[in-house]
């Protein structure tokens, strides 16, 4: 990149065309009817919400959020004035349809709803056909617009990524992705695809947040797309994820004490567990440490006390570790003694 | 970066600690007492503004900034409900100390004073020793914390850089620095010097902005400055800039009508101008591009309307491009034809 255009790679500057063309193949690819023009430059999806949020809330809206959901979330749409309407979490529909209609139809009324249709983080779930008709329906009657959250959307294992709903409502739905999870996180590089009406907004509002993104970076993202090709790259990924996957959810089986239920991600990162009655994963996770295991906390993803979940990741270990790591795990919550 | 340790530099992981260390060590040698552990990462220093306005405003708030400055400042402190109170400026002084005495001391108590004491963008000035001992005493009379914005503080041509504000006033300063204007505006990496305390909170806002510094710039940059020495470069740097700065005081002073007055900066990128009266700078740009010539006009840095100023900025050209800018800005400005 620096010896193609050096100058021009390290300087401030517009956001660099033949990347912008690039996401828009990439999502038209999946279904949605997306031009160039619609791709807006974010330093990764966190920031997409931020500026989302921030186009679309006052200091004292409200926006619709899941009850269980990555903090970046609760951080982007929540703030001391603001109310956070909760949807429930359905296992088999990846959330509650009347729960979701329920909540966007909450006085007054949600300035956004933010959806992760794909692979959830931390609930590892994915919208059911019906789920995804709902929520476009119950959206629309509302006037709420959607924030669709889809960093995991392309790690899909067990079928093609499926269409976002931007596809299906694209003057309602704000599409975030994010580079982070199919290449690497420390480019700090995502989109949002928006409505050309709204690029302008878009900009002066990121302009006041960091100016823009690294020129280096999307020159180098760019570059990397064309020269490898991101589906080769995301063949290899989701085979690798896949085999891990499948190593955590045969030792979850094998290992957790009956009574455990978690979820059965079909792509992305994350399985959602919850404890039989009477354990606290906040101590557990204590204990496990101890023994070299870590995961997070439900109730970090949650606005009041969830003692008995827990978010495992699968992506970052193989499956040997993972098998290790759970055996551990169901060892604790057995309560047996583990060996030393 | 990627060959020493691929794997770190392309994950999410916590700050790099030699580049803070590297950061403190560069601040100290400005005089300021910074240990690393004060060193808060940003994306640019313009996220420091807004990661610092964040930190300090509410909804509400007031802030006080000058009279004339650049835009991120405005959009970072400014917003529907919130007041500006501005400065004035003084040319032999870089600002009016009564109007900064009056303007912290305004009811209700502003929750920042936004300070760029070196080589302002866009006047060109900088803060007088007077100055700046009025600024730190009227500000700690009023209770009111500085934000000290120093992008351009390095970039000093005629004498050694000043010790910042924040080497007095560690406790009521927050040090915003950038290597934008220094290696480069693409890395997309400032730091903020906060008091310790303060770091957690800042960390927490920051990942709802844009959850963390790219791993890649950090190691990037801190691995430049090891192997290259930041120093060897800002010594080229600055005899380069100064060389174009006295190409284009040397031109202004040859080639516009009396009455013109401008800035003469000992540092930095920038010139303002103020043309003599009865001239309009926004409808001198639309001649001026015409013959290949921008500048921004004043009216863009001010709340209100400003006709008789601009900006220049010398640190892009080269000292014969600069020659020839400003003889052709001073024929439009004389009314004079432009040979075709």
């Amino acid at each position: 990149v620096l010896a193609e255009d050096g100058e021009r790679a390290l300087q401030y500057g517009p956001p660099f065309a033949p990347l912008q063309a690039t996401i828009a193949r990439l999502m038209q690819s999946r279904g949605a009817d997306v031009s160039p023009d619609q791709v807006f430059l974010v330093t990764g999806a966190q920031q997409g919400l931020h500026v989302a949020a921030r186009l679309l809330m006052d200091f004292d809206s409200a926006a619709v959020v899941d009850e269980f959901v990555f903090t970046g979330v609760r951080q982007a749409f929540g703030g001391p004035d603001r109310t956070l309407v909760e949807v429930k979490w359905d296992p088999t529909h990846g959330l509650d349809s009347r729960s979701f209609e329920s909540a966007v139809s909450a006085a007054p009324t949600p300035r956004a709803a933010v959806v992760i249709p794909e692979f959830h983080n931390p609930l590892g779930a994915s919208l059911s056909e019906d789920a995804r008709r709902a929520v476009l329906d119950a959206a629309s009657r509302a006037g709420v617009p959607i924030i669709e959250d889809d960093p995991y959307g392309l790690l899909s294992f067990d079928r093609p990524p499926r269409a976002p709903l931007l596809a299906a409502a694209p003057d309602r739905v704000l599409y975030l992705g994010s580079f982070s999870k199919i290449i690497a996180p420390s480019l700090r590089l995502g989109w949002i695809v928006a409505p050309e009406a709204l690029i302008d907004r878009l900009r002066v509002l990121k302009e006041s947040v960091d100016l823009e993104c690294s020129a280096f970076t999307q020159r180098t993202t760019a570059l990397y797309m064309e020269e490898f090709g991101l589906e080769s790259h995301l063949v290899r990924v989701r085979a690798e994820y896949r085999i891990r996957r499948d190593a955590m959810l045969a030792a979850l089986e094998a290992d957790m004490p009956t009574g455990t239920r978690f979820s059965r991600p079909e792509g992305g990162m994350f399985v959602w567990v919850e404890l039989p009655e009477g354990l606290d994963t906040l101590r557990l996770l204590a204990e496990a440490v101890k023994v070299g295991v870590a995961f997070v906390p439900g109730g970090a993803f949650a606005s009041g006390p969830s003692p008995r979940t827990m978010r495992l990741n699968f992506s970052n270990a193989d499956p040997g570790t993972i098998a290790e790591g759970i055996g551990r795990l169901g060892q604790l919550v057995a309560g047996q003694p583990l060996p030393s």
